[in-house]
């Protein structure tokens, strides 16, 4: 938060330093409580701990990371507050604020921040600069696991700190890379970051009310490759590192994803014939749309709320797919995709000869049941918490798209939805146990489900 | 076909009579041509088989069926008249005519019978009453398994054949108890024959444009009560029959099922506030459009379609629940969705307790894990066919609650959706590549998918 706060000293936004000041110090009280009733203790960690720890840190960081727009007066409600910070940190993007140029620069900071740091983990990235935990553990382990977006977290190197920190360093290098061909289209310092870290975190917010289309193609087209980029699994940028680059090449998730991209902006620029005036300009607005969606960072160049119907369906289709495992994106993810269709197919085949015993493989090697019934077990609980949610917001009254594309938008962190929630909306209108819902999902979906679910599970609390 | 047939002799409707007459020709020669290609096969009838045959039987059927539509002049396009018959033999009750008034009533008796043949399932009532297959064998079993609905087929009694006759049974004692109450309440034979084939099959063709909102209040609840008893598993009233009456009270299925039919009804009861005269209205409406839906019927007595956010909420959760598993009607199914949600409980507990072996237990039974596992391949080529077919649907540029509920509508054999598929409109203005898209799910989901699945598999046409 020190960043953000020195934003706000250098322009003299002395609300905004109240706010950040404030809420550093309530941190810090924080903090100590944890350190005081932990203290001395030696329980070991295993799976139920990590995943508890992740749920109850990301509730926790978010209850404390609301403060600077509340004591700012920056967004003044409290639920408000905490809706867009776990908007933040969740890398949604979903907004209630509707004149984000009116926001002190050091909120500005702070909410584009808080994706980068939600992108690729806030407890990954703790793991990976500080020594908390003591070495290498099941600490270490099942935090990077819980983490970690995908169906199998795969340690690229045998240790999990220093996998952690190459992920991070990876991280790092690309959001450079970003900021560097933004400023070469002539952003400032300032609007290069923060669109750099909304890029990076596949987040979403922006620091202008029209997002990215007020922004030259140029730029508009450097969102384009570095959102696709931040959709990529980072273990492919490793492989690549260190020169495997048959296994990236031959990657099936990787295959799927561009496929996936390209398809999708071919059928979107024939849909849209007519509605722009230059090819140039319809490609460039279909593929920013796509790349905005499928890594699920839902930045906006155009209105897709006005686009024909076809095109519309491919975004929705887009918006549940999500990006790649182990990326910075949000969704299904298509690696999980990938596995569900083959042991679909799988199931098939059973049935025509019940007989043989199959096993699924990925990327030549067979996959663990474990991680297949995982992924099934997953889908269930995707689709549960989805219609749930569905079903909790509709009582506000909005239409059945508005309710059904918020909740996507959120469950699967992307941000705008269509209709009342579409890219020139926002979510303010909503009542305060809508907002809660919606907080619900993005933090079940950034987490994928199971750490959230964990909690309000009878036996995680049980003792032994 | 043959008491159609009759009706519209009796009425003098020249053309449909002829209509008939050349379709019972063609269901001759078709029939001496299959009898011609499989002459002395003494193949033996597997899985494989008994899932491919039950596919292909209602697709020639359909065929079939739809001839008396085009030959009549009824509906003189092919496509049309197609939709509308795999419509009634799934029990979807989804229609491309406007005005069903001026059907010629033979007509009108062939499409509501062929929800009463379609509810119960074609081929299990070819089974109870025709010896052909020659005994019992593996034929009988597996026709039985692959076109009743539901996770897992009991047999009643050891030998198949007289299970399908039992279940026959009481579905025609149901049907006749169902005319003689609505006849109570001053409905003709004509209307009250027809109206029970419709909720006996759980289809929703009507004969009267506004399906059953002109009748009186008790028709209605007669409607109501009757809908949510063909929903319910048949094999419970056998139950009831060998008086079991503890394993019928303690069906967890059942339980859900009425649940769910409670909680729904309140909830909306109280949605609905002032949108009706008095409480006995709402009450009504909102009892019969739940039982409409959940049952996958299809009536209504309102414009559901006008009913605030909520309620329509309600209804689209309760398109995707659908009856009990071994009723007539089609949906993912209460007792399927009961087993999702148990495994989806045991992979929390496992996260917790890795190390614990768990079976999951069904009405005191535990169930087999192949059970599960084909719950969740179910679960993903469910969500796979509705993602798919809303994404082909959608070239029509309709609205997405249009495409979505369409999708859901005929997957799930309901019949009427909502906006531009609702209760007061029909699926005519739906081009006809969207029809047959919309075929395929109607059959899909009356089979279950994998019948219909298995006709696009590689490995089924192999020979060994």
């Amino acid at each position: 938060m020190v960043p953000a706060l020195l934003v706000s000293l250098w322009n003299q936004e002395f609300k905004a330093v109240y706010g950040f000041i404030w809420t550093l110090a309530a941190i810090m009280v924080t903090a100590s409580l944890f350190l005081f009733l932990g203290r001395g203790s030696k329980k070991k960690f295993y799976a139920r701990e990590g995943l508890a720890c992740v749920g109850i840190s990301w509730i926790v960081m978010s209850l404390l990371g609301c403060l600077p727009f509340c004591i700012s007066g920056a967004i003044p409600n409290f639920v408000d507050a905490f809706f867009e910070i776990v908007s933040g940190f969740t890398t949604t993007g979903a907004s209630v604020v509707s004149e984000v140029e009116k926001l002190p620069m050091g909120i500005l900071y702070w909410r584009s921040f808080s994706h980068w740091l939600g992108g690729m983990g806030v407890l990954v990235f703790l793991l990976a600069i500080s020594s908390a935990g003591g070495g290498e553990n099941g600490f270490t382990m099942h935090l990077l696991r819980a983490e970690s977006p995908g169906p199998n977290v795969g340690k690229l190197v045998p240790r999990m700190r220093k996998t952690a920190g190459i992920l991070y360093l990876l991280y790092i290098l690309l959001t450079i890379l970003n900021v560097i061909f933004l400023l070469a289209g002539g952003m400032s310092l300032f609007e290069a970051v923060c669109t750099a870290y909304g890029t990076a975190g596949t987040g979403g917010f922006g620091i202008k009310n029209d997002s990215i289309a007020g922004y030259s193609p140029y730029l508009q087209n450097v969102c384009t490759v570095f959102m696709l980029l931040f959709g990529v699994n980072f273990s492919c940028y490793y492989l690549l590192l260190i020169k495997q680059f048959k296994s990236v090449l031959f990657d099936e998730e990787l295959r799927m994803y561009f496929g996936l991209v390209a398809g999708s902006i071919l059928l979107i620029v024939l849909n849209l014939k007519g509605v722009y005036g230059t090819l140039e300009e319809t490609v460039r607005h279909a593929a920013f749309q796509v790349a905005s969606i499928v890594t699920t960072t839902g930045f906006a160049t155009t209105d897709f709320d006005m686009w024909p119907a076809f095109s519309k369906a491919i975004l929705l289709f887009l918006m549940i797919v999500g990006a790649c495992a182990g990326s910075t994106g949000g969704g299904f993810k298509c690696g999980r995709i990938l596995l569900v269709l083959k042991s679909l197919r799988r199931s098939v085949h059973q049935l025509v000869h019940p007989r043989q015993i199959q096993a699924i493989f990925s990327n030549g090697h067979p996959v663990d049941e474990k991680v297949l019934q995982n992924t099934n077990a997953y889908l269930a609980a995707y689709v549960s918490f989805v219609v749930l949610s569905f079903l909790l917001v509709s009582t506000d009254g909005f239409s059945s798209t508005t309710n059904f594309s918020a909740v996507l938008a959120c469950f699967n962190n992307i941000g705008p939805g269509f209709d009342a929630v579409g890219p020139s909306c926002n979510f303010a209108s909503y009542s305060i146990f809508s907002k809660l819902v919606l907080v619900v999902d993005m933090l079940a979906g950034r987490l994928e489900i199971f750490p959230i679910l964990i909690l309000f599970s009878r036996t995680t609390w049980k003792r032994k």
